[in-house]
């Protein structure tokens, strides 16, 4: 019999996506589900519910306690948490690089230790220097990859989906999806999904 | 030594703080934490941010995963949950009446009876006629009762409330705060709130 799937839906621009991309692995092996790391833009789904931003900026109440909560929340499974100057902060490049990845193996990898730049180390993953040194770091030809992110048949996969994720009606991140049409969503989430997933 | 002590702030219009306050006696009393039930009116504090309602009516896909997702935790705790045809219900006198109840020993048992009203049986809770049913079934003389919670002393009890909420920065309901001054919000920071408390 296959293994169940869950589909697992993230920004790089989201906090709470950083901790599921952290924890979905090692849950997911012990369940025995497969997860398809699913990069897509959360800014065009915002923008048609009439929002400009997210809504830990335009709520900044609900903004504050985000931080400390992501402090504690990181503390409690050991991973470093740092505020980065710039939230939120652009996607685009880093959701084109991971979508490119995902064809090739690395994508995974490369959405971990993306995360890992710009909430324990503080950088600004918009830059395109910043995704050149992770993209070091997992020793893969900087400029071919940037390139390959960049091609036109790469920028229209991450539109479809994007795209995707609107029709499945993804209002946030991260959410999981499964295959009988169940949407969780946020990180708190992931340990039901799985299950549900598993249950199938 | 005195226990340590929670605040478990809840207004009656808000979905996950009936998950909540059908939780919470029983997780407290497991850690040794004592819980002060704290009503209060989400209302003001929304419209002081200029939100005119629900964040679940104003974003229609947060709020359909919302009912799914309320659906799903209930089942999960055992407990029964029917959409109620009004939403958010004004929950000033419900609230009033709480605030009446914490005084006199029976708040408790009173919220947990009108939460399931609400949100197992689907009815409005806004109607005098439905809290007086409440009232009945836990055996308080209805007409004392209602004219106690809308006395002027215990009103402006109601308003400090409030005002205290949002002096503490709460933005949402069910919200968590310790002695220490941390907030934690949503009922899936409830075991986290109480292990907090406890170490406090």
């Amino acid at each position: 019999m296959a293994k169940p799937v869950l589909d697992f839906w993230y920004d790089f621009a989201s906090t709470y996506s950083f901790l599921s991309a952290m924890r979905i692995a090692p849950l997911a092996e012990a369940e025995g589900v497969t997860v398809r790391w699913r990069p897509f833009l959360l800014g065009p789904i915002f923008q048609s519910q009439n929002m400009t931003t997210s809504p830990f900026v335009t709520f900044p109440l609900k903004g504050r306690n985000m931080w400390r909560d992501m402090e504690r929340l990181a503390d409690e499974i050991g991973i470093s948490f740092r505020r980065p100057s710039v939230f939120p902060q652009n996607s685009l490049l880093a959701a084109r690089v991971a979508m490119a990845g995902m064809d090739e193996g690395w994508g995974e990898d490369f959405t971990r230790a993306t995360y890992v730049a710009e909430f324990s180390d503080g950088r600004t993953i918009s830059e395109p220097g910043v995704i050149a040194d992770v993209l070091g770091k997992l020793k893969l030809p900087v400029d071919a990859t940037l390139a390959l992110a960049q091609s036109d048949n790469n920028k229209s996969k991450l539109r479809a989906q994007t795209k995707q994720a609107q029709k499945l009606e993804l209002f946030g991140a991260p959410s999981f999806t499964t295959a009988d049409g169940e949407m969780f969503w946020g990180n708190d989430r992931l340990e039901r999904a799985l299950r549900w997933a598993k249950r199938g």
